[in-house]
């Protein structure tokens, strides 16, 4: 084995490892985001009591822009499906 | 002014203080999926330096169900967006 094939069957070993680290990312991406849908809900009741939207565009347009200078291009495609989750448990 | 209006008052005095938590979580979840692109960056490597592919379909099927259960009917475009996030930054 040359050794090129013997450091790309090490790269290869790593995977298993750097998988269980992204599972765990995501389960705590999914934590973070059900608490956050638990207070866009209050969020949403308060405003609706007050006679106003459930949804404020606007604000979410502020969300979109943050997710696109933290994340890049496809930040907003992120923010826009953390608005949805977020709306949809209501 | 009346009992309800006061009580729909206090709600909406609610609004700012918790739209800055909502903000807050929005940065841990940016940090957490910034995260997760590195990660993922290093396994598509790995992957492909060893003569595989970029992307695994099998693996990717997992990660929307995991979302499905974790977070319910909107769960899977959260992590549609999330891969989306994770693949960009090749």
């Amino acid at each position: 084995m040359s050794v090129t094939e013997m450091s790309a069957e090490a790269e290869l070993d790593t995977i298993p490892v750097l998988r269980r680290q992204i599972d765990s990312l995501d389960e705590a991406i999914m934590r973070l985001v059900a608490e956050r849908a638990k207070l866009s809900t209050r969020v949403q009741t308060a405003r609706m009591s007050a006679g106003g939207t459930r949804v404020q565009l606007g604000r979410e347009r502020v969300i979109m822009d943050a997710y696109r200078t933290g994340l890049g291009a496809h930040g907003p495609e992120l923010a826009d499906a953390v608005l949805r989750v977020c709306r949809g448990t209501r």
